[in-house]
């Protein structure tokens, strides 16, 4: 017997691209509250409507919200925007999160060498999230290295989720969240690792160029999987 | 039909470890040419009758030989040093490898925290050991995800290796030495990416640790499998 699960209340900041709307999808589903946070309010309200007709009836109603909001809102705060906008974002939301986990889903690509792994001076994306929002905050990387295209239309994801930073308790947190999106994640160690998860997505990207698909992913082997 | 593989002379410098007598039993039973080198020759031909018992009459005999007169003999040098020795070897070798292919196996543990990703100044082993050897050498980095108690005993290995670093040509011949080590390998990319492939492996032990196997590796998704 499993226990139930608790639900939340998450704020995906930047949610109106592809993996926002796959992870509100998601989430939404199973039973989680989800606001989508944009700059513009009316554009996350359409991104909301759109994933509330993919949802139809089943799970909870998604909300669009004002990113200020969205964050304040949020027990849990996703930030899933492009890297170029990153840093900025991550001082933004800095007074709204404070005590507690965000999750951050920023791969720190530098086009156009996508397929090169190119960290910022922090070390990683995840490491620059925690060095502006400070010590209270717990951030915590994944969901880098998912197929998004497959996110949003319920289709099996053949990709595990690595997680890694914050604190064990709250990698715990993010690791129940990676379950509820049908997803399986394992621990994936403290906050320095993260550079190997974001940069995997460059070698999964130079896959899916080699192969001429969009579907490059891991699966962790040799140890006993929760699916 | 495929084309017949090349033969080649291979040296693995550091070979008397478990990631080199591994190795040289699965290239030499492939039936190249395998060169154990360590400081002393004693040592090093030691290790290479080992590897000869366990190969019985099948492919070729290995050879031990100290690691410069390996380091001479061999077309295609395999560094498997701890990276305690890393640089140090880097420096002893660089005469006798310029033009030539040189794999990188090491990966830049620093203990007690190994499970922490934790990279050298240059941004990983492979970078450092691009970086001393110098340019007419193409440092291919390989094998870190292996878990190499399953290497010498033939037994099937659920982990793929991921090659990055050196131009495309040298990724594409050592590529093919994963395959005669009976191994599904990848094209992982340019020289950069090496940080996610060591960095990986602290990710693995520490699921190893969580779980208490000494089995936990990676397999690529996604993308049509040559195996």
């Amino acid at each position: 017997m499993e226990e139930p699960r608790m639900t939340r209340t998450i704020a995906i900041i930047g949610g109106t691209g592809k993996e926002g709307k796959g992870l509100a999808f998601r989430w939404a589903r199973f039973g989680h509250r989800v606001i989508i946070g944009s700059r513009q309010e009316a554009k996350a309200q359409a991104a909301a409507e759109e994933v509330n007709r993919l949802l139809g009836t089943s799970g909870q109603s998604v909300v669009g919200m004002a990113n200020e909001r969205a964050a304040q809102t949020g027990e849990i705060v996703v930030l899933t925007v492009p890297y170029a906008a990153h840093r900025e974002m991550c001082e933004f939301i800095k007074p709204f999160v404070q005590g507690k986990i965000v999750i951050d889903v920023t791969v720190p690509l530098v086009p156009p060498k996508v397929t090169r792994v190119q960290m910022p001076p922090d070390g990683s994306a995840t490491m620059e999230a925690q060095r502006i929002l400070g010590e209270n905050v717990q951030v915590v990387a994944a969901f880098q290295n998912i197929s998004y295209e497959h996110l949003l239309h319920d289709e099996p994801i053949e990709c595990d989720v690595l997680v890694c930073g914050g604190n064990k308790e709250a990698r715990e947190v993010v690791l129940g969240l990676v379950k509820d999106a049908g997803l399986v994640g394992w621990n994936a160690g403290p906050t320095e690792n993260a550079v190997v998860v974001e940069g995997l997505t460059s070698i999964l990207i130079g896959l899916n160029k080699q192969f001429g698909v969009q579907s490059a992913g891991i699966r962790i082997t040799g140890v006993p999987r929760p699916d």
